[in-house]
């Protein structure tokens, strides 16, 4: 997969792509990410790639004939581009899961203080990560990237994220390790009798609660199975009797 | 402000802090970021951090002990200990506000095979910064170190923040700059007028066009006011007739 990132911060990304699974990713061939400055695309002289906002008011707003020209010169004809903006589309593992499937997408990093309306016309997605406001489209871009390389063949393994939270529409189940015994908290005991079974049925039934105390609102999109409906129904006794 | 960032990548922030707002905001004494590596912090002759699951399983997970030793050497009795994970609390621009009044912040990074559900009880909080799956909790601690940094007093131009989207609850109102026409694309004529009344109320209306075509679930939680309330009924008007 080809990532290519338009950015005016090209440093921002140095961490990142130096670092951890995304490097491993990319020394292996897994994943190519190119990152690309916005600015060289001004045909200004002092390479300017912002202007006041029509009508007036505080900030600077990013022209869309830079970005326009950054995109021309970057993106193919089967490249899917995206814009991180507080605007877009609430971002959900399942983009995630469509984005890994992609031969190329180009993500477009959104200016701190805005930009012009008129570049949302030259992309086929626009991507939120969350309800809040970053200075920039930069960390935007880099979760989308993490999340979508951490999914592709020979990243990680693959069992390391068939049991994540969100992939199977639950949150994941408490994990533990060594020590056994830590500061008077102690490692649930079925989880060291190696009874496989009855581990299972403690991660499933764990996962359930968790999802039942932190995030009921996922709970109403999924669909239990028979085992998962017993499972839920003794988390919500548990729950209600500790009221 | 005090940031401090628990991790076992330290130089995944590299670029964040050496770049833009940020390493402006740090040139300007306006908060100091200090990232620990958890790793120094193992008693372990090869410094592991990390072991197999109790019960079996892929992956490794992160060890109790190495966090909680990382924390007490680090935290103060006024740091406020936030533990980076999927399994937190959405993350909204109303948190960011809140942590924006704090002295100092703690962030643990969660590790991308899972962390021991024991780590949970050393911590204020728990963040998630949206509903999919990351490598690590280096991305999301440096969302919210953004997010948080950008409305410290002096970060940036206070003007500058106040129209952001979810800031008043609504998505922020369409931008423009120059060129005026672009590619058969024209500036909406009331911002190249003057008249800032009409611009106002331009702002206002498009501000909540964009809200109730993008985002519905905003507008819910939103009081209008007897202007607003009098634009959006033009805005459904004019969006229905178009159907």
């Amino acid at each position: 997969m080809i990532i290519k990132i338009l950015t005016l911060f090209p440093k921002m990304f140095e961490g990142f792509i130096s670092e951890s699974i995304i490097k491993r990713a990319i020394d292996k061939g897994v994943c190519q990410i190119e990152v690309i400055d916005m600015r060289t695309y001004s045909l200004d002289k002092h390479h300017h790639v912002d202007d006041t906002p029509c009508g007036g008011g505080a900030g600077m707003v990013l022209a869309c004939d830079v970005v326009h020209r950054a995109i021309l010169a970057n993106a193919g004809s089967n490249t899917y581009k995206i814009l991180m903006t507080p605007q877009g589309l609430p971002y959900k593992q399942a983009k995630a899961l469509e984005l890994a499937k992609k031969e190329e997408i180009m993500l477009i990093c959104g200016h701190y203080e805005g930009f012009d309306e008129r570049i949302r016309s030259f992309v086929d997605a626009e991507i939120s990560i969350g309800d809040y406001v970053l200075t920039g489209g930069e960390l935007a871009s880099q979760v989308v990237c993490d999340s979508v390389i951490r999914l592709l063949d020979n990243a990680i393994t693959k069992e390391s994220h068939e049991d994540d939270s969100f992939s199977l529409g639950l949150l994941e189940y408490p994990q533990y390790t060594r020590p056994i015994e830590y500061e008077g908290m102690a490692v649930p005991e079925v989880l060291l009798n190696g009874n496989h079974r009855l581990i299972n049925e403690f991660r499933k039934k764990e996962a359930l609660r968790k999802t039942y105390l932190r995030r009921p609102d996922l709970l109403a999109d999924y669909q239990l199975s028979k085992e998962e409906e017993k499972l839920l129904k003794e988390v919500i006794e548990e729950e209600n009797k500790g009221l």
